[in-house]
């Protein structure tokens, strides 16, 4: 099979003096011994002419396990003549084996101290990938799980749960959370034997197998009359289903759940509410150590566009919050980062500072879906920083959303290409968002520094490609979509600009602009959104003064000549930041062409094309809200540039 | 099978004093065996107890055939004792069977003297059927044509068949002018018996069985390296085919050919004018009688919406006007009525004012795909009256369309559907096209009252579907789409309101509304479109003072507040216009419901279905496009009604 091999594909290290090495390991584990085929497999190819000897070797690597916080922990000493691991249990050994090996590569042989518990307990991956091979919201081709119905297990699956394990990744949904097309059966025994062999690899990676289900599945699945949650059958019905299913399918971690969402059954059909129905599905895994993930992404997907009082963005906050301390232990809520729908800005959902007697993990998209699909470069981690650094003030310290999670969950954004994320630029990405849910402390740039040059040998491609990622994001809200609005994007395939393709829609997605003004009020005076808020996020939000410029118009409805905090007038700020954004994108596809010959021509062709259409549909995003925003303002562009 | 016999759903006649009847024939025409059928089978069924004799019957028929115009020419002579049918040829007797039948069902039997020769030589039915069963901008089902690539025959097909007769249709294209999906192969062996086999059927009928093909297919199907039509080998492929086809496929009457236009090939990939490409087809087709039907629907249609230069309704005047006289005897162009594409309300396309020494038919769309998709009601017929009465002004005299074409084309709106047209009001359409074709100089309510007459029995249902039916068109434009602007439509599937779905896409079709005006400048200032008219035409639309207010934004942009010809202001016409249209809508559905028991319960429910959808459609029509002008305008409705 052709793949890259992405952030682990490893190059000869030269002038270092190791012709030996030893590999001890005294963990049975299963996750130990993909520890040393990692490190063995590594090291040959890190010093091609190595020899591995048992005794007496230049570089000794000894691999051990001792009690922990957590089976995940382990501390990791190193310097030129070896290394000790000692795991709190096999994933530990996996993960120190990961580090020491990543440590090497972009350092060199040098003294090491390092003692690490994951940050996050819940480090997961969801994938969107349907039965029969397509994949939601999939821009890296199509399904590598999945093909015509079958589950398939080959070289890519391994190469995959590599590097997963790698990034700290030790979870992963591997169905689409709109369970269809068959993907309900997933749960039966048809799929019983290829499920288990899929979660043995896991295990060895140390990574957990989630199963979307359908929660209709008793009606869908078990041919009876109801999905009742409260009903005694259908209670009986999940308990034999979990007990079936934990008992045939090694790893398995649990089920998500995505219910009364978008069409999607649920609880409400019953007149039951979302704890009813993650309860009663969390007590029939219960018994297995599983685990109940419930998506709190649930609005009415039918709103008229007429109705100005029903706000999406309240949705959530609406059915989760009194909710809250009435879930089982093993009940996980995943909220999305802000509370529409992973647009390039939001603020932060506010159900974050509202569940703090609930298990909770946060969702993020790596899929580019609204932020360029990978033919636009977009680097999501400051994005992430900031979100998992931002305060929810739900106590008087340690409330960011880093601290009241347990976990974090990313929709992923590969594929069978063979890059696997369709831009290359894109695996930053997922290599990123592991680095990060694993330390949580982790810096942006420290991260895209160690991807690129994990990927990239040439120092000056490394240092452009850096550059590139660090402001992309940036380039990417400049040209797109102003101030937090959101939503200006193609209905269906939220690729390209459309100003008011959701205007008219049942989406709740609006900016209601006009000749006056433009936004939405969710202030105290309109949806009273705000006021969700813990204080002094509330206060701060719900004025027009105190809201941070970059979510104005997600919060307020203003005209266009008010003024921001930088002094400039909204209409203004939309023409300047759109025209630097695209001319930012022309630097970036500039600076690509100079790599040319310095990456490998695969790369550099794949940029080359992406960067193409980035412009060319930069250049649309540019024109499109400009000419929409000065059609209704009239109001001219100060610096006299072209607007249609 | 089941399906709909829609106006040849012939029900007995009470109180008729014929208990025998005879028919003699002394045609030997195989269309005149198809109307001694056609007036046995429904003799049989006006008067179920007669008897059928050879002499000294109380009602004698004789048919029989003499010189006449064309041998489409019938006399028709009948009093109560019998009829004499005399035939230019076959179809004279059949058409002239048809009229007879038509008359006694809808005034008994009274004396007549008819003779009547089809007013346009040409009259064709153009199926967008794809060889895979799905229809493009079908709203009637799948093709009773085709299924999985096969081409079936059945009793629909003759069913159909006898429907085309009936009204006079002779010529008929069975598969989509977008030539794909294997449908380029229709041309070779594979189909060349099942074709036969359809060719002798549609015969019988009177009709000429029309493919459309596939410009490259010198490429797709004979593998060659180019379709260039200059190219000896490409010419000489085409006159091969030509003989295959023609040998082997009975009644085939010639090619339909959509060429460079929206993706389909066509001569220009070679630097060739499309005289260059239908002449050539033209030269293969001549010996065997064969004639090429070669659409003038060519545009760019990868504008770019910045481009306000580019004009796609000049676009096919531009490209066939300079031929005019070039194209050889058996080559026919096909002039969609307006110049972009089927809209509720276009000017008459300039072509037929410029094209006196061409064939040329007109092309007019029964398929609703811009009016409502068949969900809601909407009588094409004072439409394509208007269009036909409407003087090009290319002689001094005699220069309506109906009189510079030699034929018309429509687009069909039938399906495998039971009542074969989606909504069986939609059966009007075909039914009065088709009356049209054949005397263009029937009125629009005439047609209407036969067409009711003969599907309905009901006197109360007869007038009140008569009333919506003509009042239709009216409140469907007044709803959508105001001034003649187009375009507010959804993309791509073309139904429901999306009034910017397709302001900054490549397919030419803006309004350009802002917060100062609205419309296309077309004018002399503007893309001078309006100078393509033959006076006194050029200088009427050429001037908002004398251009009529119905297309008043087609031809110019104005601010919100000019005054129309009734003294009301653009705006208020607009809000007038979408809460009138509403209202009428709603009147139709009211008095629709008055109709359960009066007709067949099949009919009203689908009537009813379609209804409540036209009446939520309608709404949403209504309130997006008050509302997409009220944002930016800033102007009040008069009368305080509400907009959002």
């Amino acid at each position: 099979m052709d793949f890259s091999e992405m952030w682990l594909d490893i190059k000869p290290i030269e002038n270092i003096d190791i012709n030996s090495v030893s590999i001890t390991c005294t963990s049975r584990e299963t996750a130990s011994s993909a520890a040393v085929w990692e490190l063995r497999n590594s090291f040959s190819r890190l010093l091609p002419d190595v020899r591995f000897t048992e005794r007496d070797a230049d570089y000794k690597i000894k691999i051990s396990i001792a009690p922990m916080d957590s089976p995940e922990s382990f501390t990791l000493s190193a310097d030129n003549n070896g290394a000790s691991i000692v795991g709190g249990g096999g994933a530990g050994t996996l993960y120190a084996a990961f580090t020491l090996l990543r440590d090497i590569r972009l350092n060199g042989f040098k003294t090491l101290n390092i003692s690490e518990t994951p940050s996050l307990p819940l480090r997961m991956i969801d994938h969107w990938d349907n039965i029969d091979g397509s994949i939601e919201r999939g821009y890296s081709g199509k399904s590598f799980f999945f093909v015509d119905g079958e589950l398939v297990i080959n070289e890519r699956t391994v190469q995959y749960a590599r590097f997963l394990a790698s990034i700290g990744i030790n979870a992963c949904a591997i169905n689409n959370v709109n369970v269809r097309w068959g993907a309900e059966m997933l749960i039966t025994d048809k799929y019983a034997e290829k499920l288990s062999a899929l979660g043995e690899l896991f295990e060895r990676y140390g990574i957990k197998l989630y199963i979307c289900i359908d929660f209709s599945a008793p009606i869908s699945v078990g041919k009876m009359d109801t999905s009742d949650p409260l009903d005694e059958k259908v209670q009986k019905w999940w308990k034999s289903c979990a007990n079936e299913l934990f008992s045939k399918v090694t790893g398995l971690g649990g089920f998500l759940v995505k219910a009364d969402s978008e069409g999607q059954p649920g609880p409400y059909a019953y007149g039951r509410n979302h704890a009813d129905g993650a309860n009663m599905l969390a007590k029939a895994v219960k018994p297995f150590g599983g685990k109940v993930i419930w998506r709190c992404f649930v609005y009415n997907c039918a709103q008229d566009w007429r109705d100005t009082e029903t706000d999406r963005a309240c949705s959530a906050y609406q059915s989760f919050s009194p909710l809250d301390g009435k879930f089982d232990d093993n009940v996980i809520l995943q909220i999305k980062n802000g509370p529409m729908d992973f647009q390039v800005r939001e603020p932060v959902h506010p159900l974050f500072g509202a569940m703090n007697n609930t298990n909770i993990i946060a969702e993020v998209q790596l899929a580019q879906e609204y932020t360029g699909q990978q033919r636009h470069v977009c680097c999501l981690l400051q994005m992430f920083r900031d979100f998992l650094d931002h305060r929810t003030y739900c106590n008087d310290d340690n409330d960011t959303v880093s601290d009241v999670i347990c976990g974090i969950a990313a929709v992923s954004n590969t594929g069978d290409d063979h890059c696997w994320t369709g831009s290359e630029l894109a695996a930053a990405n997922l290599y990123g968002y592991g680095r990060l849910s694993f330390n949580k402390t982790l810096k942006a740039e420290d991260i895209v520094d160690e991807w690129v040059k994990l990927t990239f040998e040439n120092n000056d491609a490394q240092s452009i490609i850096s550059d590139i990622l660090l402001n992309s994001h940036d380039a990417y809200e400049k040209y797109t979509v102003p101030l937090g609005i959101g939503w200006m994007c193609k209905p269906n395939v939220h690729y390209g600009p459309d100003p008011w393709g959701y205007e008219f829609d049942r989406w709740g997605t609006y900016n209601r602009a006009d000749r006056n003004a433009v936004g939405v009020d969710r202030s105290s005076e309109g949806t009273r959104y705000s006021l969700l808020y813990n204080e002094p996020l509330r206060t701060q939000y719900n004025s027009v003064e105190t809201c941070p410029d970059e979510l104005l118009l997600f919060f307020h409805r203003v005209p266009y000549d008010h003024k921001l905090k930088n002094g400039k007038t909204v209409i203004q700020h939309i023409y300047d930041t759109h025209f630097e954004g695209y001319e930012k994108a022309k630097s970036f596809a500039k600076a690509w062409k100079t790599l040319e010959g310095k990456i490998d021509d695969r790369t550099y062709e794949n940029g080359c094309e992406r960067f193409n259409e980035q412009l060319r549909s930069a250049k649309e995003w540019r024109d499109i809200i400009n000419t929409f925003f000065y059609r209704f303002s009239g109001i001219a562009d100060e610096k006299g540039r072209k607007i249609y």
